[in-house]
Formats: structure tokens, sequence, C-alpha cells
């Protein structure tokens, strides 16, 4: 455990706790309680999904934190290099005693209680009320999601690894494409490469559309075929470390019509000027107006149904929600996707989606697959 | 949309929510708001996973049900049988307001309000305590459980083949071992056969472990390749229409050792003496007696550390908990597993895990590959 290794791991665990910690003082809370498994990892290194068990992370303004997880999980959270208390119970204890128990052993009194209400489930709000009947309840999500948005040196260089694994997938799947292979086909190919390559997980269930199949956003790949004219969309992602990314390329099969090479232009255009409008200052719902703009005079602005992007971390969707609406400015290491799109259902979808990091005056793509319209 | 299947959801769905209607009356309740995909889909036919979005049923003693969604899958809910009120909201609309407003239109008051405590999330209970404050809420989640524990013969029919396929895969994967295969190896080429069959998504991430690794119940896949002498341990299933399925093999590379030997038969006599026990009216604390009796006897008792199983559906893990302090009697139409296991850190682990259905006289394996030890 006393590797430098891990020493370094505590270093910015505790530095992302005090950050916690002193939020605490500020707003005057007693107590956090952290309970879903992105938060938890991000301020232990611990990552874990209990399922139907109780996780859970007690911060407070002063005091050592405390977690709760299985005993069976116990070792697996020093492994990861906590090093502060732990309440691991089986499965025929009562988490919620050995809880009280711990803070009355160290004389904690909770009057107000931070919580991630849009993870906590009512059963569990409801032991906490128990535990503290006179406690005040209030959200701790708006301070983990500002935490998270800026990303660190090591979350970036993961973040990175984790875009040039879906740079070589969308490699593998355009090279796979080939007159009767069907969408579930080409997803088997390239995801049988990524294993290959050690990957564990993607980001979510992995997209091939082809087709008018392209024109739905929400579309399920299955055994249809490919056939010449098609559009084919691949939206994937994978995960390094606890840390997802996400692409998106539109490709055709064969020669395509005058109407979707229009469409592909459109996209390509608006996606580039939002990248373009990245950098330090910038106004989130801006880099949303730039490619919105384009694809409007176009024409298109009735089938571009979706907000640009989205923030990339832990979560393949997080904060913040990059929309027209958002006047927030962009900051030096934040990490998000640039994704327009236009759907218009007789013609097929196309989507172009990176991944961005803002830099201290500007911006990197970290995906980089090749984006100028490819015909197989 | 009138088309013979059509009717024939509408027929079932109907049933399910009368039953839960009829719960409401018996318990003097005024309302369900039923939110997670799993239960919404049981009870509308209508699979989707909303994210951060709001998706909610509403369910009273004697007025029809009214489901809510976003606007961009109403179409999608309608498409899977739904013919009542649906509320569709934008992204820029408060689905609150809305549900207030169509519920004063019914002049429907809500005074107890069944929720799944376990699922609803804090944030969506304070508004629910603002649109009713003077309500009580009860948890809906014990009948709903209940209501899900007994298959329907159209439910048994896709848990067949969700089995069949989960068995397959196991042959594949079987089949796929060879000296340099790493665990991810096997795991893409069983993965890659699967997709071209059309299987979109597994139950839980595919677990292929070898060595000593076997020993660790939660232990993830990796690059380790095979070695002569290794235990390799298949644990994975299929989703089909929406149900999982769930199965554990344990083969051996090459001969294994005396101990390890002992360790299999241990486990596939276990395995085989809690299957015999299967029948309605048996004690489920029962089933884990018998395998655990054996283990015990054995001298194993400490190495397995995991209950026999649990109930299998639209949740891979789902109620009831099969462990030796349930009293619940055995009943027709359950699905569960039944899954004993040895973990020993210096040999090795093995399971065996098949997928039972409850029958009118006894109990039926729906999971069939092979338990003799097979030796590649």
């Amino acid at each position: 455990m006393n590797t430098a290794a891990n020493k370094k791991e505590v270093s910015w665990m505790n530095q992302r706790l005090q950050q916690l910690s002193k939020w605490l003082k500020e707003k005057e809370i007693t107590s956090g309680f952290i309970t879903s498994t992105p938060n938890v990892f991000y301020l232990t290194n611990f990552y874990t999904d209990p399922h139907e068990r109780l996780l859970g992370l007690f911060v407070f303004q002063d005091e050592e934190p405390i977690l709760i997880c299985p005993k069976m999980e116990v070792a697996q959270a020093q492994n990861a290099g906590w090093q502060y208390e732990i309440i691991g119970y089986n499965d025929t204890d009562n988490p919620w005693q050995l809880i009280q128990r711990s803070l009355a052993k160290r004389n904690v009194t909770v009057s107000t209680l931070a919580l991630e209400k849009e993870h906590l489930n009512v059963e569990r709000f409801e032991q906490l009320q128990r535990l503290f009947p006179s406690a005040t309840f209030v959200s701790a999500e708006d301070k983990l999601n500002t935490l998270r948005m800026i990303k660190d040196e090591k979350e970036i260089s993961i973040l990175q690894e984790a875009a040039k694994l879906a740079d070589y997938a969308v490699e593998v799947g355009v090279e796979a494409i080939a007159e009767g292979k069907s969408e579930l086909d080409i997803i088997a190919t390239l995801e049988f490469e990524l294993k290959k390559k050690g990957v564990r997980q993607m980001s979510f269930d992995t997209m091939v559309l082809t087709g008018l199949k392209t024109a739905a956003p929400h579309g399920k790949p299955g055994l249809e075929t490919i056939k010449k004219g098609d559009f084919v969309l691949f939206d994937l992602g994978v995960i390094v470390d606890g840390y997802c990314s996400d692409i998106t390329r539109t490709v055709a099969f064969g020669d395509i019509s005058e109407n979707q090479r229009q469409v592909y232009d459109t996209v390509l255009k608006a996606q580039l000027a939002s990248i373009q409008a990245c950098k330090p200052g910038t106004r989130v719902g801006d880099i949303d107006i730039a490619a919105r703009s384009i694809i409007s005079d176009a024409g298109y602005g009735e089938y571009f149904t979706h907000r640009i992007g989205h923030g990339l971390g832990i979560d393949v969707h997080e904060f913040p929600s990059m929309n027209e609406t958002n006047d927030m400015p962009l900051q030096k290491g934040m990490v998000f996707t640039i994704e327009p799109g236009i759907y218009v259902p007789e013609i097929g979808g196309v989507r172009i989606e990176d991944d961005m990091l803002i830099t201290a005056d500007g911006a990197q793509t970290l995906t980089s697959f090749p984006k100028e319209l490819i015909i197989k």
C-alpha cells in the first residue's frame, strides 16, 4: 500500500475531499452523504456498483470521512487507496445502525446533511430522516457537478486514451462495412477487436445504424443488412479506468444522392464551426448556436432535434448540458461532446461527434477519426 | 394498431393493471405512481430507459391509467400497445405541472400514493410532496414484486428462448478455449456469435475467469491467458424481449488436480440436490439448505459465500432473494436461479448455475448446457 502510486492517489483524493469539506464549511452544512457510484469513485478512487446494497460516503467539515460498503468489498476499497474509516457490513447487518454507532463514537451531531437528491431513493432518505430526525436535507449535486466538470491532468490523460480507443473502434467498424453485413455484424466485429485490446466495457450500447434507420436518433441496431447508397452511422464509446469516450461518425456505402451529400456537408460545416468557437470564456449556448445557425440557414433547422452536446467524464452524459440556453462560460479543463445532427425521415440521418477539451488558450479535439465524407 | 397481436398485448396489460387497481382498492390507496423502467414495462409493454428524464405511470382504483414520458417517445409507447392517456412533455416543459393539470381535469384527489420507494429519488419525491401536500406515501414494491414473481405463459416462452441463447453462448465459449487465449478473447468470440444471431444486449457484463481468478465471485475479466490445469468459469446471460437469462458453467483446461476435481464434484452434487428439491410448496430456504448442507458436509462450508440464487425475469436479479432464511413456498410460475459455488483461494472457484421454472407438479430446468466436468 505504501507505493509511490498509492501516495499519489491519496494526494488527489485528499484534494477533492478537502474541496468538498471547504464547501460544507462555507455553506454551514454539517456533513455530506454521497451515495452514487460515480461520485463515490470521484472522491475515493473506489469504483463499485453495489446493486441493491448500500454504498455511502460521509464527508465532514473537519472530521475524517467514513466509507460504508459491503464487507466483501472493504479490501477492494483499501486497494484503491482509501485510508480512512470503512464501515463494512454483512447482508445480515443493518448498515444504518452501524452508521449511527460510528457517528456516536465521534460525537458527531448532524444538523444539515447534503445529499444527492437526484440519486438517493426515498427508502434510504426515510432511514436518514429516522437517524437525524431534526436535520435539514440539502442538495450536494450542484457542488459535485462543478467539481467534476474541471478535469485534472490524470483525468485528461485517461480521457485521451479512451478517445483513441473510440477512434480505433470506428476504424475497425468502417473497415467491416460490406455488402450483406448487418448492423449487429459490424458491432460484433468492432467490439471483438476492442476486447482483444483489453477493453472491458463500452460507454453505452454501441450503435450502428444503416439506411433510413439513421434518421432515428434513438434507433436500435438489428439484423438489417447494409445496402448500396446507405448512410452507416456509428455512435459508440469506450470506458478506460472509469472514464468514458463518445464518438459519432457517419459514412456512405457506395454512391449517395445529392440530398444525402448536402445533409452531410451541412452537418460537417456546423460541427467545425462549433469546434471553432470552443475556447475559455465562450458562452456554452454560443457553441450550440454556432452549429444551429448553419443548419437552420441551410434549411434543416427542424431536423436538428437535440442539444449540441454534453459534459463527458465518469458518466457518458454529465454536467453541463450543452444547449443554447446555457449561459456558463467554457473553462480550462472542461471535457464535452460536440455532436450536431440532421435527421430527415426520407433521406436519412447524419451526426458527427467529437470529444473536446478546453485548454488554456483554446481547445483540443480528443477524437480524431477523419470527418471528410468516406465512401466505402 | 388493431392487429390481433396488439389486442393480445392489451389483454394481458389490462389484467396486470387491473390486479394493481384491485390492490389499491383493498388497501384503500388512492393511486399508484410507478417510475422504474422494469415496472413500467411490466404494466405497459413499453420499455424505455429515459436516463435523467421522468418516466411515470399513474394507476387508480377506477380511473383509466396515465403514462408520463418524453414527447419524442409517445409514438413508441403507443406502438407498444398503450391505449390510455399519455402526457408527453418536451425538455422545456415542467412535467409536474402537466401532471397536476391532467389530474385536476379528472377531479382526482390523491390522499394516499403508492410509490417505488427503492427507486424514486428524493428530488422527485419532493415534487410529489408539493403536488400532494396532504398525502401519505406508501410503498408499492411488495405488491409489484409479488405480481412479477409469477410468470405467465408469454413470459415463460421468452425466458425459455433467453435460456437457450445462454446455452449457445457457453457452447461457443467452451469451443473457443485454447492455449494462449485470454479471458477477453473468449468473451469477444462468444458475444460476436450472439450478435450474429441478433442478440443486442447481455443481462450483465459477461464474465469469463481463469485460474485462481475463479475464486473471486466478483472478479473482472482481463487479458490473462488460459493455462493448462486452469478452471475456466463462464457467467453470462442474454436479454430477449426485455427478459434475462443467467447461466454459469465451470470447465477444466487440461488435467486438473484432485483438489479441483473434488471441489467440482461437490458443487455439482449440491446443485443437483437443490434442483431436486424444487417443486410447488417447498420452502425457498430449503433449496438453499439442500445445497449448503452437502457443501458443508464435504468441508467447504466457509467457501460457499453467497445465497443459492435469485428471482429472474425483467431484472436479472429480482424478487425473491433465494436464501436460507426465506420461508416463502415455491409456487407454479416462479423463475429463479440455482447457483451454488465453492471458492477456495489456493485452489480456484467453481460455480454451476441454472435457470429454473416451477411447474404444476415439479420444476423445469430452462438452461441445459451439460454439467458433467468438461476437460478441454
